[in-house]
């Protein structure tokens, strides 16, 4: 397993939301986080602590907090299914199911990650651009999907979610975190019920890359889509 | 090449800032980019724009800004190293000299990419804490991340820089980017004129995991170092 190809690591990658209460073990979940700490980080600083959740009391609070901010997506998300494409509900709907699943399980998940990072540690070159910052983000989700692909070469289903940081302040008083570490992820890992894994459906390089500037089309000789 | 594995992938991608300006094959250029695309984003949004800046004109404007940056940010780091311990030091000074010998051959290097990505396509869920947010970087970041892996086993050196951003509006005005789009990263790719990839330094993962709550050890039977 762990002579995956990166490539095939990369094209295979996708959020598995359906997980087995299956035990990881230790040299495995090592493996794993290791992956993480391998990211990359502005200056080196590797702003970051990953909370390594398996008790079982305080997974089935993260699962409480989890439901009720997924109930209230989940609604929101219902609402807008009917106006999509067929294709893409289709699609909406069976991520929001395996949603519904990860959040009446979550408590059962063997390990769940939370992410953390020092403010401090972050050089945050967009902060004052009036619009949305993402930088911060530069110097911990890189990392993070390192340790996405590291379970996807372990046979580990595992997804990227943001949602409990909006109950942040909960989640530090649960887990100890100080002040002013801050959360970024939560990441449940185990393995799949399901495949698992599989192929991901993007749209195609050509609809997401220009050459040289905004809408001149990115000419290739040859394209590996 | 493409056979690299995933894990040797992780552990020995670093940031590459001495590359040559020796043109990148079309073919293999597909490939890194397309990896990009594989990465996750909140609800498989894609919120992105690859700028895939080849023409030499375009280049030597973005090295002009990205000098003038660097000089104001090398010069408060270089003021900062001689309260650094000796070890760090020595690293911090090969990383300021690679980062002088990129802002001054931008506008050699074959390929640089502006990450652009689209606010109104994101879940941002840390946007009230009254702290720096990140949550957006959360859709962008790991995409990059894909395509600084797939340089690395493409033998190609690259580096995640987010000093542009500083200058966005000027960015966009000379790349042609319209509102509300923004920029999240300029990622340059080249063959690297040393070796190039190789071993991360970071600090045990013992020190950057904790087992359930803050400050608790993780106890791993067996960990991978």
């Amino acid at each position: 397993m762990a002579e995956l190809s990166l490539y095939e690591a990369l094209r295979t990658t996708r959020a598995v939301r359906r997980l087995r209460p299956d035990p990881i073990p230790d040299a495995v979940l090592a493996r794993v986080l290791t992956a993480f700490t391998w990211g990359p980080s502005g200056g080196n600083r590797q702003p970051w602590r990953l909370l390594v959740v398996r008790a079982p009391h305080l997974k089935v609070k993260l699962q409480r907090m989890y439901q009720e901010l997924w109930s209230e997506y989940v609604q929101a998300s219902r609402a807008g299914l009917p106006s999509l494409p067929e294709r893409s509900r289709a699609r909406a709907e069976r991520s929001l199911s395996a949603g519904d699943y990860l959040a009446s399980h979550l408590g059962e998940v063997p390990v769940v990650v939370v992410v953390c990072f020092d403010p401090r540690g972050l050089a945050v070159t967009d902060a004052k651009l009036g619009r949305q910052s993402v930088v911060g983000g530069a110097s911990i989700y890189p990392a993070v999907q390192n340790m996405l692909l590291a379970c996807r070469a372990e046979g580990l289903g595992c997804v990227l979610t943001t949602l409990l940081c909006t109950r942040e302040s909960e989640v530090r008083g649960l887990l100890g975190i100080p002040e002013p570490w801050a959360t970024a992820a939560m990441v449940p890992i185990g393995y799949p019920v399901g495949r698992g894994h599989g192929p991901t459906s993007r749209r195609p390089l050509s609809a997401l890359a220009f050459g040289d500037r905004w809408d001149e089309p990115l000419a290739l000789a040859c394209e590996s889509e």
